[in-house]
């Protein structure tokens, strides 16, 4: 990428992404910081949605399952690329690892988040506390919460009580999947933001994810569910602060060592804090979580730990990027 | 009232509002906007509360049995009388249909949400998923939710779990109601802005409400009530913002349609996100609903997606005013 | 104090506090206010992990069960304590009550929230309503929580539904408790802010506690524990704020009459609102409380009712003591 990123024309640059998932708040903020903006949509439909914001200047309609093209094209328009779940499903983690456009983040790390198994040996690699996993259903002793393989946002989860129960639901099941302790505390889930501009770390934000229809009042009545729909704000007991800002760098480190690439951007490690206040990580995301929309436009709590005034993390994007452009590393941003 | 606006002194606007509900945003907002602004509190315990804030140019104490005189001394005042739950709680949707003092927003929309099958017949027409509404508990085959007539903040409502139950409850009841399906998923409030100035409908923000005690820890062991006491922020999942938005059109549509009238100010969508992502709406709000008190002062997420700084709903509807006095457009937002 | 105050040179007065709890907050609201700023680090890891922050002047690393050391060094520095409750747990109320350094609030207070039955009579003395005590376990004939003494976060917390329960599990506990009716409603915290410099009681915001497990998803299958690790955002039904703001007003005369001395900056009352809207206070807190921490930066919704702009609890407290230093108050302030 450092080919093309040579020949961008760094007066003209546009900050382009997916007209899904963060893309609001990502394409408000370059715009914002004086960038270009480029949303790609999947059908018209969405791309009359995203066609009414003054803050983005061209709505494209993309082919996902063909994307070198898209690529190409936003090569040809000095175009950055910001990842986000939504480009990862719906282009598929092959595509994104290939596609030749200059693209936030270390990428190679898809490779690792395509499978449940990779993902959890690389958070046990970076010394953070994960559920136990069962390898088979028959180790199961206690409580445990099965996972598909993919970011589905969710779908298709379900929760045991124990083995039984789990085995009786598995036959019908067709999918890859994990199974995972399942641990009881609150889910918490931390933003971070990999600053190569800055050389640090930044301990950004934390959301809780809103889902559907666990997080609603079923008395009983229903089945759990755990389909996220949207995301609430929260602040951590600043005595966690520091453990989870070394689990970020942790989490960092391990991707250098065990991936080959610097983390660059937003990434976010997603847990569960029992009532020991021990803190176990379950996922991780190697890009921008929808958990952060929720300081959309007023900022993050934690923004202004490290600048003098609350910043959202699309205008955290978008400063990084400028600033890099400015002292000639774009390089270390994007990949 | 186009007639009461030609005679008003558009420098001399003043913004009125009930003392309670959303008056402290509404009223911030117009001052800010440069606008006189008048709280009408319904005692004088209210009313020694609200005079302590800096925004509120005057308090008035109001008979609200009898509206007439103070709606006449408002435009006396210049006063444009922004309506919410509980001014129409307080004084009954007969009085705020035919209070002669300029409006926001349609009121004619009143009588439609007086009576809760004509609500529902409402949101059909506009093509908006509702739950299934029982016209009898003989019908009832499921759980459903229990509501009555009129904005009392869930007061009196009740789950059931099948017929058997409901209508062993029934026995006790006195008032009119609503038997609707009881709906699992989780709940959302969307906030709409109609814009005459705009012409545009935008989504501003989102809440979920506080209900005692449903949201509380009761542990199975009291009886579920649903009494709003507060409001928490949310944020949607991106993806269901463009259904979102259309369902906002949809309705504002629905009501030219068969009210008769424009929307125009802020309206709410209230609804269940069920597990497969569908939203399924069973209430309304014409006007401003309390959930956008969640981002008083600093702004909504939302507000960001039309305009350059966050803005909070008292703002948006002062800046509205503004615009219209301006374009002469004001006989577009109040009637 | 009033005499080490005295001496003081206000042109260069520092804000110190302990690394943990808000300090984040007040430190970074002192520095926006022009103040030396520092902090007092329980071991050299949480002092690296404030070290970071560029709004902290100095990290000290503090040796908590002796504290009057710091103390003086805090007074040779012109600094002015900010106190929390991690303050409070880590040096004891007996050292927090005499340290000999200028320590924002009214400091005898210690002495009555360090016994849980004092806290509940202080209470009752300001007329506010309080959930009923059980002196003996034998009295109780229903759901109870059982609470220890000093603040803990809600570690060893428990609830029984009724008397036989209860009684099983105390026969292993060793500790100091208070045995309270459990209520049925929602949790809400009310911040509160006393200034003497506007000789006013604000209410400046408001927060639910996010405790681990009971506001996870347990499903029954664990004991439900009330552990704080965090907090969320919360906007109060506005017909509720006048009688928030009486009960505010009302715990501030019966501090100043039966404790004797008068409440400044920051302080809590913390609730159960009933589902016929009666709120009923299980505890309060005479200082700020984490969860201010939710508005870090951009300011809470309340804090545009007093002021012109969003405020967070850190700025309030450094506006004050700027307000104060200048009109020569700050006497008022420190005890």
């Amino acid at each position: 990428m450092s080919q093309i990123l040579k020949r961008y024309d760094l007066d003209k640059l546009a900050v382009a992404t997916i007209a899904s998932h963060t893309a609001l708040q990502i394409l408000r903020g370059a715009k914002k910081y004086g960038f270009r903006t480029i949303a790609i949509a999947k059908n018209e439909d969405i791309a009359q949605f995203y066609k009414q914001f003054f803050f983005i200047d061209e709505v494209w309609t993309g082919d996902f399952s063909n994307f070198r093209k898209t690529a190409e094209r936003l090569v040809a328009e000095n175009a950055l690329l910001i990842p986000h779940g939504s480009y990862v499903e719906y282009v598929g983690w092959r595509q994104a690892l290939e596609a030749p456009v200059p693209t936030l983040g270390c990428r190679e790390l898809l490779r690792w988040e395509a499978d449940q198994y990779k993902k959890m040996a690389l958070l046990e690699e970076a010394g953070i506390p994960i559920p136990r996993v069962y390898r088979s259903p028959t180790e199961v002793d206690g409580p445990v919460i099965l996972k598909l393989f993919g970011a589905k946002g969710g779908r298709g989860y379900f929760v045991a009580k124990g083995r039984e129960e789990l085995e009786a639901r598995l036959k019908a099941l067709g999918e890859e999947y994990i199974i995972q302790e399942y641990l009881f505390g609150v889910p918490a889930y931390y933003h971070y933001f990999a600053s190569p501009v800055y050389s640090r770390i930044e301990v950004f934000g934390a959301d809780i994810r809103y889902e559907s229809n666990v997080d609603g009042r079923t008395f009983g009545w229903a089945e759990p569910t755990f389909v996220v729909v949207g995301n609430l704000p929260l602040v951590l007991r600043e005595s966690l602060l520091p453990i989870i800002h070394k689990y970020g760098v942790q989490f960092a480190k391990a991707v250098e060592r065990r991936v080959g690439c610097r983390l660059a951007g937003p990434y976010c490690l997603e847990s569960i804090i029992k009532d020991d206040m021990s803190i176990v990580v379950f996922e991780f995301s190697g890009r921008i979580v929808a958990g952060t929309n929720i300081y959309m436009g007023y900022g993050s709590p934690y923004s202004v730990l490290y600048f003098d005034k609350p910043m959202d993390m699309g205008e955290r994007i978008a400063h990084e990027i400028r600033e890099a452009a400015k002292a000639g590393k774009l390089d270390q941003l994007f990949t």
